[in-house]
């Protein structure tokens, strides 16, 4: 695990190297809002969805700057996500990253406009030449980074989250909640590499089934965090699942079958990577990393 | 002005039916969503901006179909804006085209969402091969409304207009706000056509001289009707600027300088369109409309 903490540091540095160069300040009144982009984007967090698009990228020997720029692309969708869930209209949280959310360090429509800027910049930098030479590959990883973040992905199954503090939710309904909410970027982030790479169907779909088990992994492990962990550990609040009633994967299925759904999909995960020869050592690492980790 | 009223209502049928072909209401929980989106994007308004898409489009004979889709993604990162805008954390504005805004037909958090789902989906759209068969061209359509309407523009423009409600700006200042807020997305309307026919630099700058010239006029007309009309007329909240003591072209330059300023920017409009043989008779008919319009 130690060799994984240290990849994903080392990735997180690249990444916020390249997030730094493309959001520049600018000299007008609306600086205000890229310190607001910079501060949410640039502050911390475990970066495992740029990590995932770097690693997958190396497996087709994929230029690094190409991957850089769409794992920051990534990374301002997820960011942007998080800004707009941690506003009073939505979640109301206070704390994200061990830090004051976008909205209580600056205001509220700051926030909302630093989250709307930050999902634009996303597709503006995948449409630039510098990201790949191919138009057609910038235009799959625009189009399915579109199709992963919006009404039928990231942003649908918010709504569903939503809908769900008003009526309780079954495992089937969790389960798509979840694959929409969290699953779907997780798996953009997994096929990058391979749209990046221009490779064939069969890693291609590994790439995308290894992503859907991760994410899904990894969902779980959050909602037995919310139980188990505390909020020094975790950066933000815990206990929230429970105070506001809402079902989870540990309120439908015990603390201990989540436990072992958890540990199962992450070996599920590692099976698909069977496919390739060599160079899956950490994204084989994720699997137990993202069951396992505290924060 | 007959003629330009008749095809703006014949154009906004058009880009209604490609809307509604585009926003197809789900299954799951998340069709609360869609609706959301539905309510607010179908909610009537002149529909200009796409109104100029179609226009320019048609000065190269660029396929309907392709514009259509264009003036659809356009239409929906404007509407996204305007449900962001209204929001009680922004200008807080119940009327909109004569309905109730989206957060109060719905709520907060789902205007919110609606919001980032329809930004989200203009770029799905554009991104698809059925936009045009020129993946560049698709990509630079992509690249010039993410620049339009992210920090650099829209937003941006967004952000200052928040920040003038702590300071009044000047008319330079003032000019710059709406050229970002409102101006980058009617450029990028005027510019649409000569991208999707692939038009040279003099075609291409003449419509972009066009939609800034057009552009400014419209938002000098924007704020004397929030002076001189009714809400009846507008649909909308009227004397919001008065209210909040903000700067607008009205205040810097009082009623009457504020209308000669329009209609010499409007006439300033015309004559860009003078390197076209023919076919910008309605473009050039809207030029006096957005000035004379009672909403």
């Amino acid at each position: 695990m130690a060799e994984l903490k240290q990849a994903l540091q080392a990735e997180a540095k690249a990444v916020d190297h390249m997030l730094d160069l493309l959001l520049e300040i600018p000299d007008g009144a609306e600086a205000r809002l890229v310190e607001a982009m910079r501060y949410s984007v640039l502050g911390g967090g475990k970066r495992i969805r740029p990590f995932l698009v770097m690693m997958t990228s190396r497996l087709f020997g994929v230029d690094d700057q190409s991957a850089l720029r769409v794992a920051a692309a990534l990374e301002m969708v997820h960011c942007y996500s998080l800004i707009h869930d941690d506003l009073p209209a939505m979640d109301d949280d206070d704390l994200r990253r061990g830090r004051a959310t976008c909205h209580i360090e600056y205001d509220d429509a700051t926030a909302i406009l630093a989250g709307d800027a930050l999902l634009t910049c996303a597709f503006e930098v995948l449409a630039d030449e510098e990201t790949h030479q191919d138009p057609n590959v910038r235009l799959k990883l625009i189009s399915e980074l579109a199709k992963a973040s919006g009404m039928n992905g990231m942003v649908g199954g918010q709504m569903i989250d939503l809908m769900a503090e008003t009526r309780e939710l079954d495992l089937p309904e969790i389960t798509r909640l979840q694959r929409l909410k969290t699953g779907a970027l997780i798996v953009f982030a997994c096929k990058a590499g391979a749209i990046l790479g221009k490779t064939g169907e069969l890693k291609n779909h590994a790439l995308r089934n290894y992503g859907h088990d991760l994410g899904l992994a990894f969902q779980i492990a959050d909602d037995l965090l919310d139980v188990e962990a505390s909020v020094e550990e975790t950066g933000k609040k815990v206990g929230k699942d429970a105070e506001r009633g809402k079902a989870t994967f540990v309120s439908l299925l015990g603390l201990e079958r989540a436990h072992e759904q958890a540990n199962m999909l992450s070996e599920q995960a590692c099976k698909h990577l069977d496919v390739f020869d060599k160079g899956t050592d950490l994204l084989r690492q994720m699997t137990h990393y993202v069951v396992n980790r505290r924060s």
